[in-house]
């Protein structure tokens, strides 16, 4: 349970900056060079490198390096977790949301019989 | 679109945390009081407040104070907003790992042909 926890954070952590999610949604459609990862970004390699980084330190990719070429990979499961909690809560929202809504429907036919 | 992402940012940064997000699950279940979301954790009221303050301030729950006792309530279209950016991100990978599945399948096929 702690482990669990502690990889959602790492995940939520790596999804809250608008470059590493960039990045993710590129290797989406597949596995990419670090230079072709950064190519889109008006930034330094350094500060590039640093968001991969923390993209792999957090278990969001994998990367390999063959030659002079590091490839880096999706590590889908992260990001399915991550997609699992939210789904979880807004079961219990909309649940608590049908609810609430069931509940003025009563009211409501109570108040329209009283009326009659 | 910038909006867009800075809101993806906030909605992510405050998931980084379990408290914050124990905090959201209690809050799917309907509002509560700022008493009654403390009483589970074994942490003192100024560090739980920091985390309602970023819930707060990262648009995730509203509060509103009546009399002495101040009730939150989430807001459920961040939490959505989150999952749909990680459900669209599953597709494109579903989408890419399905391309690849029928070309492994096509190269099995050829090779079972040149087989016979």
């Amino acid at each position: 349970m702690e482990n669990y926890q502690i990889s959602l954070d790492a995940a939520f952590h790596a999804l809250a900056d608008p470059t590493r999610r960039a990045v993710l949604s590129r290797l989406t459609k597949g596995p990419a060079s670090v230079k072709e990862l950064a190519e889109p970004f008006d930034m330094g390699l350094p500060s590039f490198m640093k968001h991969l980084r923390v993209l792999e330190s957090d278990g969001l990719i994998h990367s390999q390096k063959v030659g002079r070429v590091r490839t880096c990979r999706i590590n889908a499961e992260k990001l399915a977790a991550a997609e699992a909690w939210l789904s979880e809560q807004r079961k219990h929202w909309q649940a608590q949301t049908d609810r609430l809504a069931g509940y003025v429907e009563l009211e409501m036919i109570g108040r329209s019989e009283d009326g009659n």
